[in-house]
């Protein structure tokens, strides 16, 4: 199974308090795409200006990711400064110049319909909600939002939430969305939005995953060195979507089994700035942490 | 094997967001002589004042709890008033009377002393160096403290420490005392500090525990509705060594499952005020949860 992947690519000047990078690759649709790569094909669709590098292009290339949905426009790249302090949780952001991005008309090509999972990475719900039009009945949707849209969109957001069938979201935007203090009755909650599945991410305490009739606790993996968290909620992402694509059922046990992939995914690309643990990650690795992971949690 | 539990019988007097309650009992010794003692028998180390009543008193006996070692003294016994907000993480404490408490000299009565496992509630340091001394080598000790003993007597902590086996600890807590602010970092500078094991509590986003060569990520109950949470840790610590006590074994395939055992406990424990639901549960109880929880972290 392919996934259409759809989001922002960028660049990205960070620091935390293991250094600083300049202008180095980032964005949702980016760590997504080589995240989920590596279990099966993916789609994307973004934007990215004339600055972008055809080493990042090469990369995508490289990776099994289909670019005909990214689009070439005149100006700059998506550009995004920030900085994490000691709390590794929270970015302060310094700058955000949204560039070409700012015209971003998501349009899925022809060539990228067979695909049956699409994730619609942390963006404007309304372009969310023009993907899941194009993309028609019949395919899984994943869906990421933040604290903007919950606050400035909402409408729009809800209306996508009745057509996803997961959504990702922090636990705090979980209860900022349905203003709900404990955890568990704010998953009840956004079921009842629409979605058939939530994933509420906890950070260094787990996620919690939930669906009508089922709940499931995943602790955290155990990460000793956060060196930059940049990506992470994108990268898990692409660690579950990229496991149920690979297996290819819609069940809850997949699906729990997902989260562990995402969770273990994401602690190895935290390890590292940008994408730079993503591009020699390998399938060995993986399945060498999730069985260390497997130890600990079982 | 039984146990020997050494802490404060208290009356409390609550408030939460599910109501108020006077003068009820409570005290770290008391949620665990109670909760354990649904495992195995409990040898209680306290003191009480000419207050206490009977109908308490006669709760302990009823519950295979050895009350040799509760003396009662002229005065009141030790009373804590205070108030859950909406975190119910975190009490305001508005009323703190030690009365007889503040004379508390533990002494393990020479019938307690077949006991294979010591729990040293959350009291001074120094008193919980009297009972090491007096219960000698060869038991497993468990050690429960807090902020203030980190802040004040330091010193005298550490030397606790070096004759413990497990220390039970809060992850803000074991932050302060390390001064770590990574919680698996945190872990192995208590291990390095004399006990064998750590479990690190996380309130609702489960627990950690750690010996030289093991982790063990283990998840909270989902609990929806905490109407009290005086007495989690203790019940918690109660739920654990309780299993461990019934085991017999002390590897950490035992402690992991114990962690269990202490999550399971505790969230039937909170679902009311006071002791109130530790005097209805049962194991048959305890073992329905265990197996609800065992579906939702498999």
């Amino acid at each position: 199974m392919s996934i259409i992947a759809v989001g922002s690519v960028a660049y990205d000047s960070l620091k935390t308090p293991y250094g600083e990078r300049e202008r180095v690759l980032g964005g949702s649709a980016t760590y997504f795409s080589i995240g989920a790569s590596l279990f099966n094909h993916v789609n994307l669709v973004g934007v990215v200006g004339e600055d972008f590098d055809d080493a990042d292009l090469n990369l995508l290339k490289s990776r099994n990711v289909s670019l005909e949905g990214l689009v070439h426009r005149p100006g700059k790249t998506f550009f995004w400064k920030g900085e994490y302090g000691k709390n590794l949780n929270e970015a302060i952001t310094h700058d955000t110049q949204l560039n070409v991005f700012a015209e971003f008309d998501p349009e899925i090509p022809a060539t990228y319909m067979d695909s049956d999972i699409v994730f619609l990475g942390n963006i404007h719900p309304t372009l969310q909600g023009k993907v899941i039009e194009q993309a028609g009945e019949g395919r899984f949707v994943a869906c990421d939002t933040m604290n903007l849209w919950i606050n400035e969109t909402r409408d729009e957001l809800l209306k996508v939430l009745r057509h996803t069938d997961i959504l990702f979201v922090n636990e705090g935007e979980a209860k900022l969305l349905t203003g709900e203090p404990n955890t568990i009755r704010t998953g009840r909650s956004i079921l009842k939005m629409g979605p058939k599945l939530v994933c509420i991410k906890r950070g260094e305490f787990g996620s919690i995953l939930m669906d009508r009739d089922n709940i499931a606790m995943v602790p955290a993996f155990p990460v000793e060195k956060v060196v930059d968290p940049t990506g992470a909620g994108d990268t898990f992402a692409a660690g579950f979507l990229g496991h149920v694509a690979r297996i290819g059922r819609f069940d809850f046990e997949t699906f729990r089994e997902a989260v562990k992939v995402g969770t273990v995914l994401s602690s190895i690309e935290i390890e590292d700035f940008s994408v730079e643990r993503l591009k020699t990650i390998t399938m060995e690795e993986i399945d060498k942490r999730l069985e260390e992971y497997r130890k600990i949690i079982s």
